[in-house]
Parts: C-alpha cells; sequence; structure tokens
C-alpha cells in the first residue's frame, strides 16, 4: 500500500506552509502550462484524482464543470477541503487511489496533479480511470519527471568546472526511492517516460500532449531561483484521450 | 545546414571500425528493441532515412519488404552499400534530409537509426515522412535520448560517494551540442521528448510505443561494460503511426 505521507504531521504542516497550499493554484508554477493542456470545462462530469485542498475542484466549477469530484487518502486534506468549500457540485470522497473502484463512464475529465509518483500499482488506477471516462473523455495529469525521480540520492552538485548539474543514474532501475522532502523517508516510484506512455497506450489512451515542464521568462524574471529549474525539469504535464472504438479499429488493423 | 560529419575522412574511419560497421544490425545492441516495432514487412514499401551502408535496407528486403529506398547524404557510406548491395528492389539515393522532397503517399513504414538528432530541421523531415507515407503507414525510428544530448560537456562523472552518474544540465536549453565523438565537433541538436513527441502528434502522427532502450541482462552478462547504459538511456527508440482521416475527425470533435 502507498504511504499516506500526506497524514504525517511534520509531511502536513510543511506542505501547508508552500506556495502550491497557501496561494492555491496561482502558488504552483506549473499551473499554467498544465491549465493550457484542459479542454473546455463547459458541462463537463470531472473527478480530480489526489485533490488535496480542492483547489482544482472549486477552480473547475468556476471554469464551467457540471460536476466535480474529489479524491484523497488524506484525511488532513479531506478536512481543509470540506471546510473550505460551499458548492454542493463538488464532492469529496476519502480512499486510496491504490483499491479505488471508480463508477463506469461517468466522467469527461480526469485530472490528478503530482499524485501518481506516489502509486505502486499505477497500471490499476489508470484502468480504473480509462473504465471511468466517457470515449473520448480526457486524462490530464502532472507528475514527478524521471530525470527527477531516477536518483537514489538526488540533489544538485558542481561539476569539475563548477557548473550546476543534476547527477542521473538508476534512470532505468524503476521502482521506489526514499527521499527527505518536507518529513524523512518519503516514498515515490521511479518510472521511466517509456513506463508511462506505453501504460496508456497498452490501455488504450492516445498521447494527445507531452510537457516536460519549463519556467518561463516572465517566471524567472519574477522568482530568480526558478533559473535552475531549466537545468533538468521537475515535472512533466501529460494530456492524453480514452480512445473510441473506431480509432482503435483502424489502428488495430494498421 | 546539417554537418556532413560522416564525410569526415577520420570520423569516417572511426565510425567504420565500430560493431555497428563491421557486424551490421547485430552488432547494434539496440537493433532486437528496435525490430520489435516495426511491423510485418511482407509487400511493404519501405523507406530509410539515414540509410549508411544499407544494413536495415537489406535486412528488411530478407524480412519480406517489396521495396526499399536507402537515403543518406554521406557518399562514404552510399559507396559501401551500393557495393554490398545486390538487389534490384533496394535503391540507394543520395540526398540531404534537412532538403529532401519525398513522393507522395508512397511508403507504408519509414525507418530511421540514430540520424534525426543530427537534423537543425526535423519538424520538415517529419512533414515530408508524413506526406510520404500512406494513412496508417508506420514510422520507426532511434535517436540519442535527451539526457545523453542535453549537457553541453557530457561524461560520466563520480559522485561523492564514489557511484557513476550522468550529470544532466541545460536539459530545458534546445540547440546545437558540440562534442567529440570519432572526430573534433560533432555537431548534434539537443531536444526534449515533448518537443519530439509534439512535434509527431501536431503533424498527425499517432504515438504507439516508446522504448527508452535499456541492454537486457542477457546483453550485459555477455558484454559487462553495457552495465553503465542502465543509468542513463543513451537512446530512445519510438514507433509512431500517421493517423486516417476518421481518427483525427474524431479526436478534433473530442
Amino acid at each position: 500500500m502507498t504511504q499516506n505521507i500526506y497524514d504525517d504531521p511534520t509531511f502536513f504542516a510543511g506542505y501547508s506552509r508552500l506556495g502550491r497550499s497557501t496561494a492555491g493554484l496561482d502558488g504552483a508554477a506549473e499551473w499554467p502550462a498544465l491549465r493550457a493542456l484542459l479542454p473546455n470545462l463547459t458541462g463537463l462530469r470531472v473527478l480530480d484524482l489526489g485533490c488535496g485542498f480542492g483547489w482544482f475542484c472549486r477552480w473547475a466549477r468556476g471554469a464551467g464543470a457540471m460536476q466535480v469530484l474529489g479524491i484523497d487518502v488524506s484525511e488532513n486534506m479531506l478536512a481543509r477541503a470540506r471546510a473550505e468549500t460551499d458548492d454542493p457540485a463538488i464532492t469529496y470522497r476519502r480512499a486510496d487511489l491504490e483499491t479505488i473502484d471508480l463508477p463506469s463512464a461517468a466522467f469527461d475529465l480526469a485530472f490528478s496533479s503530482l499524485a501518481f509518483h506516489y502509486l505502486e500499482n499505477l497500471e490499476r488506477l489508470l484502468s480504473q480511470i480509462h473504465r471511468a471516462l466517457v470515449p473520448g473523455g480526457h486524462l490530464v495529469f502532472s507528475a514527478e519527471h524521471p530525470i527527477y525521480t531516477a536518483p537514489r540520492h538526488p540533489g544538485w552538485s558542481n561539476d569539475a568546472s563548477g557548473r550546476k548539474v543534476w547527477p542521473v543514474e538508476s534512470y532505468l532501475e524503476e521502482g521506489s526511492r526514499t527521499t527527505d522532502w518536507l518529513a524523512k523517508g518519503v516514498v515515490k516510484q521511479h518510472r521511466t517516460f517509456g513506463t508511462y506512455v506505453n501504460m496508456l497506450l497498452r490501455l488504450g489512451f492516445s498521447i494527445r500532449h507531452l510537457d516536460e515542464w519549463s519556467p518561463t521568462d516572465a517566471q524567472i524574471a519574477a522568482r530568480p531561483e526558478l533559473a535552475e529549474e531549466r537545468h533538468r525539469p521537475i515535472f512533466f504535464l501529460l494530456a492524453a484521450q480514452k480512445e473510441t472504438h473506431s480509432a482503435l479499429q483502424w489502428r488495430e488493423g494498421g
């Protein structure tokens, strides 16, 4: 079972002080790029996997979504999400994304921000998401980038000439990585791009867009510490779509 | 215009001594993985972009291809390809992949091994390939992996604990990289995965498979020096397919 680190008091206290917790979506530097991958939300039924404090759920309603279901394993996060939400079209539900059962063809968009790299059995969840989407339905998610998750002892370094570098090793050795971030012993799963992409294709998604997130020039001007994010991507953002039966047919015949 | 490094005498002499030049496809450790991405070649019209010595062209005929056109910019490589080929269904043509014009809907499979990372204007070539394929036609290629091409001063290093690492920097800064490999001043183009994938999608390809190549256990047992390739991928292999009109329609409506 995936570690529920968000209910660790030290982790939760630290996480609650991050910009993305205090300022919401606008406190997350990758949000404009992630938003750009979303379809028009008007009238859509939206599922948010790893909804945290519910920032995206509330934003989605403001952007026209008809109904939003936010799911998270953390009691702490859901308690704050519920306290900050006053909208009968938004429902929060506590569930472990490793074992969740989703209804069939009930959503037009599945969204997930920075949750998938915690899951041991991602294929099971993606299969549930595929089932939960209508044909042509969208999946838009972000996750930690494989370059960021690969090293067993991650961190910036300087090379012999003093250049800042991100030392990569064990990239092709997938599996658990235990790091210290906000709390000791946070467990994440390293997967290659190939694994993410091929898993989606195998389940019947088509890939629509891949963004290895980079801060914009304007973001670096406003927050110079973001410049180092150009040296190695910390996140990737991916848009996929559940294929229709007819699209699958031409492909299998091709 | 792309550097024609293969007609540099020093480079060509060094390249000619590599396993992939003396032993052909079986001398390239990634070949079994690349071959696994190919469709059944029986009766197909095949295009090989950057055909070099013609190993793949001849193999494709042996695997049932009806016709094969091999294209390369290097006189040296084409001279040897022609000398080693005795098959009227294989044609070699000298052309620069940056400026080539390909016929419309003339091929069922476009193949390219380790050529795309040399091209400055890859989008133009991919657009030509898209035009040259029949609807549903396949594109299978390998290229140097973005993790491998990113650093401006590439090379293995050891971290403070003596672990072998591949220092990455400038990953999100795309463009030329000049390195010394077989000769001084070999110019390659660094592109992110996102750029490769989104370019293909924009042109009307769908992604079928992505393999960030890793040596197998058996390959490492036979050649222990390959073990380091597990630390960072040197190549990626990608299979794509030209979408049919109907597949594009459902997607745009989706």
